[in-house]
């Protein structure tokens, strides 16, 4: 099963994920173009700024253009940012879906679109018509409307929050205590993306638990500092609160918190936990401080404001990754686009208190060290990880990776046989791995620098994984075009990386699921909380069969394949005993 | 000279200031309405974002519009934004100068407003045309440009800052020592409203050691914490430094950080004295902090974000007052339309900490108690006074004055026979003058509450003033329609307000001035350093004559009348020593 590295330094052209509609876990078309675009002016069309306003002015209107009355531009405009922005973005530049801009629409033509919205697609795409969510009428509003130059997207306050904001079964009304026999912190959830559901699913008996909707293809899952609460949240920046207490556990609370989403977050300082949830929106650029018992949107932060570096005014910072630190009542806000990381102090919600860290553009995801006192974050289309120390609250660094376009998820730690711990990104755009020492005290000289690069499968990797108890280090690469590398994972042995070019293994994984049809991913393992074993996606297109893979991480074999009708499009997983303490 | 009050509680129409044309200190149409049109939607316009762009939209065209060429609306937009928007306010309501929304210029119509333009108006607005500082053909240009509808006013981040950035003297080139014999200390910096200039006036001798140019209109001066620079800010956001060590004061430093502002400040807490200086703008909504030898600007900060209360976003919240902690590196921020007031840590600006605190909509001038601790503040249309706490970075208290929008400028502090320390602010809108308790450990029952109201002259005050070594309160009313209550200050004496209704004098201070045209308006008393005089404006028509006037504190009596033809248009004036130290 061993097999030497066949692609090296070969950069991959930053479309392919882009043409293959594959651009899930927040890749989108900006994140991996560099810095062109970035001036924020040009790439701003203020129109059409709120729905409820009775005047319309029908942006960019060309020869030929389909005619639209008022109320049915209005009509469809807000049919667009309600069902169709989570994943075709605000500015229908695409993400999730396709893009959705005038080129495309009008190179594909009327009958092509309404055909399309009527009947969606495999790739994911609902069936709007045939399903009866919208009107025979409704499509052609829709189709008619997707020819016209994108509208500014609308705000969403306070107002228009509280609107969606759902206590499904209120706090007093909860259990007293658990009222299963599920093993919680050994639970995985598990997003369904083109259902718009999670499943949860038991790490142990590999038993489907709950199977819960949704918001449409839920970026990540969150669990509250006392393991009780599951919050996830859409694309489409629906986020749900799961009791996990409940003899099924359900939703109990629901919101949705702007027109596109990816992230959110719980206070685990000690003395705060489970008192607050975070979500992070893309659009409108804002985050929002929501009660951590009923999901009541308390406090709305708009991150409008001015690049880092050149201090222009950016109007649409969107929100990246949030995470809780442990060492101080603060959550540590990503704004992608003025490159800053907000320490959103929550110890006094009427008198908050922001320290904005100039940083780097194009911030988006990352995760803690091993000590949780240092957050690592990729500003992914700079190449460059940025250190921010959380028990401070002070930038510690920011290092080139010497990859193209590190994506880190919350990335993965090792403690390095000769660099001591150290912290890895895989990237996108090549093949590389990149460990970057992470122990200040005991290495110091190691401290924020890349001390080994490592050479996996191939470019187009999301994500990497280790465990305490493990002594693996496990990198996908599902955007890579070549299907016999999107359908498998490279591990390296930590013991071996005191040479020089340490091999991998290739774990086949697409084999081991053993699926008939389609041409499946695999993408993120996950550990279980013992660290034993690793769970993998094997993603299929939503009208095909898809599996979870689990390998023992001791003999790097197959241990078992979940398979089921309900398992559709699975994509990331998140144990509750790891996600809840960072441990990855 | 004993009179008694002969209008109480007769609120004076909101409308009155605005119709004279005689809106100055910060006094505009929109601070004065109450809360309609503070939907931030609703009063955004969203167009024409950028000049620097090439696409031209010519916003709210309607038939019969006058015919500009892209290249033409392009030109008059920027001299718009430059020479105009500064007093007629970036969305054309009116401030200092009148409104020019299209209502009213097109009741005009074209040939009004070309004369208009080309040879000025003695209410203060400028010959453009026979100054030669406009062209025929610009004349005919803005004519034009003002009958159509105002565009979006543009951005002015860092890049447009440094190009208007000068330092006239470099820091190495200015003097060592004092080179003057002035005693600065009690240096007077008065504004020259129409004439955009400031004179620096000795406070013994009462000699105009200098005239020096500035902004339009400047709203304030402030001094370095080390007294040697000071600081000042027109209404078109042209900030001026100026060495009070040079044989003749001057300019060091320049620079335009908007196209309307109205604060700036100095760092004042211990170990960051003369360090940094903050200027706030109306447009863009936003401060900059700037190198407190050179006005290089450092950091920009958007104050666009949501209102406080409805948590809505407003695309438009102005800068309004900004002073300086005495107790933490922190510069304190009155951030109008979305009611918060943030302390501004410049401690780390690289790592920038600001805490927001949620106060009331409406936040304008205010200043701090005598202990200096607390921060008093007028949230005007709402009739409130918000009390922060600067050593805790909280909200302390909110109060309502009983008056009818309040306008205290700093304020002025007393010790009440009665109630101990208070802290007074008049109205616009009425007579009142509210006295408010500050004294919560040696006063609890009386903190933060009206302990008594008195009544003044009549409505349309906007300054009360005191000084800790004078026994009296100052009150004038230059808004007042009535010319003997406007040319008048009513005095108070603090012995006298164990009564239940205590009665003022009345100086008439005009009168003393002796001035034989026009119909000038007292405003603004300004103590000396040593509290045992007062000095007052008398401020005429541009082109007629104006003087101060100095009254001696003890007696009541006229002093002195300072007589000058290069005294155009005064109104604030600030003595060196109490501006620095926060005495009033």
């Amino acid at each position: 099963m061993i097999s030497t590295r066949v692609i090296r330094r070969n950069a991959l052209l930053m479309s392919v994920a882009v043409t293959l509609g594959l651009s899930a876990f927040g890749v989108s078309a900006e994140d991996k173009s560099a810095d062109h675009g970035s001036g924020p002016a040009a790439a701003y069309t203020p129109s059409l700024s709120t729905l409820g306003q009775l005047q319309v002015e029908i942006p960019g209107r060309k020869e030929g253009d389909p005619v639209m009355s008022p109320e049915e531009y209005l009509q469809a405009n807000q049919i667009y940012f309600e069902r169709c922005a989570g994943c075709h973005g605000v500015l229908r530049k695409g993400a999730t879906g396709k893009p959705l801009t005038t080129d495309v629409t009008r190179a594909n033509g009327y009958e092509y679109l309404r055909d399309f919205i009527t009947y969606g697609s495999p790739a994911g795409m609902p069936n709007w018509g045939t399903s009866g969510e919208l009107t025979e009428e409704q499509v052609d509003m829709m189709a008619r409307y997707i020819l016209l130059e994108p509208a500014s997207p609308p705000e969403f306050g306070m107002a228009e929050m509280r609107k969606t904001w759902k206590v499904v079964v209120a706090p007093e009304d909860r259990p007293a205590k658990k009222m299963n026999d599920i093993d919680i912190d050994n639970l995985f959830s598990v997003t369904l993306r083109d259902s718009g559901q999670i499943a949860l699913i038991d790490g142990k008996s590999y038993d489907i638990k709950a199977v819960i909707d949704t918001g449409y293809a839920v970026h990540i899952s969150r669990i509250s500092a006392s393991g009780r609460y599951l919050f996830v949240i859409g694309r489409d920046a629906l986020v749900n609160m799961i009791d996990l207490w409940m003899e099924t556990p359900a939703t109990v609370a629901q919101i949705k918190v702007g027109s596109e989403a990816r992230s959110i977050e719980t206070s685990k300082m000690k003395g705060w936990e489970d008192k607050y949830a975070i979500a992070g929106s893309y659009w409108p650029p804002q985050y929002v401080i929501m009660d951590g018992d009923t999901l009541e949107p308390l406090k709305i932060k708009s991150t409008r404001g001015m690049v880092y570096d050149d201090q222009s005014y950016h109007p649409e910072p969107r929100v990246a990754a949030i995470v809780a630190s442990h060492y101080n009542p603060e959550f540590i806000v990503n704004v992608k686009e003025t490159g800053k990381i907000l320490l959103v102090d929550y110890s006094d919600i009427k008198n908050l208190k922001v320290t904005e860290i100039e940083a780097e553009r194009f911030l988006h995801d990352g995760g803690f060290d091993s000590s949780k006192r240092y957050f690592l974050t990729a500003a992914n289309a700079r190449g460059k990880v940025v250190v921010i120390d959380t028990k401070e609250g002070k930038l510690t660094d920011i290092l080139e990776t010497g990859g193209q376009t590190p994506h880190p998820g919350r990335g993965a730690n090792l403690t390095h046989p000769t660099y001591g711990p150290v912290w890895a990104t895989s990237h996108l755009g090549d093949e590389t791995v990149a460990l970057i020492g992470t122990d200040p005290e005991g290495h110091p000289d190691n401290a924020w620098k890349v001390v080994q690069t490592l050479y996996g499968l191939g470019g187009g990797s999301l994500f990497v994984k280790s465990h305490p108890n493990s002594k693996h280090l496990y990198v996908d690469a599902p955007l890579n075009p070549d299907a016999e590398i999107s359908g498998s994972i490279a591990v390296f042995n930590v013991d071996d990386l005191t040479q020089e070019e340490p091999e991998y293994k290739t774990l086949p994984i697409v084999q081991w699921a053993d699926i008939a049809d389609g041409q499946p991913r695999v993408v993120q393992g996950e550990f279980d909380q013992s660290g034993t074993e690793i769970w993998f996606s094997v993603w299929n297109a939503k009208d095909k069969e898809s599996a979870i893979v689990i390998v023992d991480d001791k003999t790097l074999e197959l241990k078992h394949v979940i398979k089921d009708p309900r398992l559709i499009t699975p994509t990331g997983k998140f144990n509750v005993f790891n996600t809840r303490s960072d441990v990855y």
